[in-house]
């Protein structure tokens, strides 16, 4: 039986892209409902000034109690160095860095070229090192399949930007499509080179459904060995059409397609649509996406593992929790 | 450069399921356009008493304007022998047999067993074998990943029953997935068995997206070797939701990711996407799916065969054609 690694960006990269701000009550309250769902790895949100993204400003009160449930690794996102300081001092076990692989993107994103970044996740790791060497360094590479602003990205410039990131001593290094624009031969070349490249440091696929390809992408890279996922639950924030929206891969669907493969992901899909609640509550109108919440699992489903389900159906019929 | 045909469902398979009867006007504009953009199988309507299917009334007219379009191969439904001896009187190409691996659905559907349900397929060979040898026989072998009433269906059921029907005389099985509940690793399998029992008879993949997989399994079927795909521009009439409903796969994803991995399907998405106005007009209110028409295609695209588009844009902001 295989197994893949969902981590949840739900709360990080679903909640930035949301215009409202979920109150930290709610959050809270949804951290605690994905780990009973069985979700394994959670980001809960970033290490950027309050200022500049004022959804993120409770991050601190959320390390504090993500902290105190055993069955997660808390994650979360930083852009620079100030920020890993400030997250490794709040005793988090994994930060994630975006680099992009689009200078352009770089630029407009970090104002920062590539090489710079490169560079700036250099010293991050030696801060890890140094100060905190239990800590997880993952690097997610932006627009790995492609920029909006420049268009295509070369293959060879990913793989190099990926030798490089390796030889700065980061963990693991996942490809993200930032801008929706992979194919699934695309996926599958490109983490076969990335992982010629840096073997086991390959890391997640980070992937969009902005032209509807999201889960074939994900199959596409599992079919070349990658075994972790970011997706997020109901899609938040993934408004694929507002120009910059993210298109996030929806976390129910995605867990039902490996499920139903005899994939184990460890999640629960009734609990984890049951979360939906939450959602609902602290992002009052703001739009769920995925199909099988609605749908419900298939006649005669078992989770991988050999588990039944206690009911196919997933939402009563007026869309709350069956 | 591998090519992949389309068979384009809408006019039968998404106006069936579809509330309101779409006037003959706009069927017949929307034949134009499908065809004016490429496609070159349109399954335009089922050969099914008026009485029961008001929708199909205009079956006739249709399939005498469609066989004025050199492009296309004009398929339509038919349930049975009487069915075909009309279809094949109007001089149609191609007829499409469903046949239910379920033997649940298939007393539900047609009242028969599945041994009936050869039966009357083996006459309907005879018949065109007698009358129409031009005329080509398909079946779409429905509830073959699974049925919603007695929930798995045997593998080794839908393989013995391409079986028997290859056996009968039809030049095509292919294989649907109903209800929506097939997954990857399915796909992959089933299509393997059943080519590997009837070869070259192996016909198309009638996917849905009821549970968010419809491309992750068109993917996967393309990876077995199957070359035909069954979609709906629109997803039409696709409301995945409601019990019962297609949940078709949508078109126009299916060609961009088809045409984004290089494989050529011969069609142009922008004339796809403009013959969106034919349906929005002829089924006011009718939601349409789909995430490629909204997002437009990506920067730097380029269609497998080499061409350009015209403009990456493909709606409007306000929703209509760009």
């Amino acid at each position: 039986m295989d197994t893949v690694l969902i981590s949840e960006v739900g709360p990080r990269d679903g909640l930035q892209s949301v215009k409202s701000t979920m109150p930290t009550t709610h959050k809270l309250a949804w951290i605690d409902a994905l780990a009973s769902a069985g979700l394994r790895e959670i980001e809960i949100g970033s290490f950027v000034p309050a200022r500049l993204l004022p959804q993120m400003a409770d991050i601190t009160d959320l390390v504090r109690h993500a902290m105190t449930l055993p069955s997660i690794t808390v994650m979360a996102l930083v852009p620079n160095l100030r920020g890993a300081e400030t997250a490794i001092a709040t005793g988090i076990q994994k930060i994630t860095i975006p680099v992009s692989a689009s200078e352009a993107h770089s630029q407009a994103n970090v104002r920062k070229t590539c090489a710079q970044m490169v560079d700036e996740v250099g010293r991050i790791v030696n801060y890890r090192n140094a100060h905190a060497p239990q800590v997880k360094v993952e690097v997610g590479m932006s627009t790995a399949f492609g920029c909006t602003l420049q268009g295509a990205v070369l293959e060879d410039d990913v793989v190099r930007l990926a030798e490089a990131l390796a030889e700065a001593g980061v963990d693991e290094i996942g490809l993200s499509d930032t801008t929706g624009m992979a194919n699934p031969a695309q996926v599958r070349r490109l983490f076969k080179q990335v992982r010629d490249a840096i073997g086991d440091r390959t890391g997640a696929a980070h992937l969009h459904n902005t032209r509807g390809l999201g889960l074939a992408n994900c199959l596409a890279a599992y079919d070349v060995g990658v075994r972790t996922f970011d997706s997020s639950q109901g899609g938040l924030g993934g408004c694929p059409y507002a120009p910059g929206a993210s298109g996030n891969v929806v976390t129910e669907d995605l867990v039902f397609m490996f499920e139903a493969m005899g994939v184990h992901t460890g999640i629960d899909l009734e609990m984890l649509v049951a979360a939906r609640a939450i959602l609902t509550a602290g992002l009052p109108g703001e739009p769920l996406y995925g199909m099988t919440p609605d749908s419900g699992l298939t006649k005669g489903f078992v989770y991988a593992d050999g588990r039944y389900p206690l009911n196919i159906q997933l939402l009563s019929v007026n869309g709350t929790c069956a």
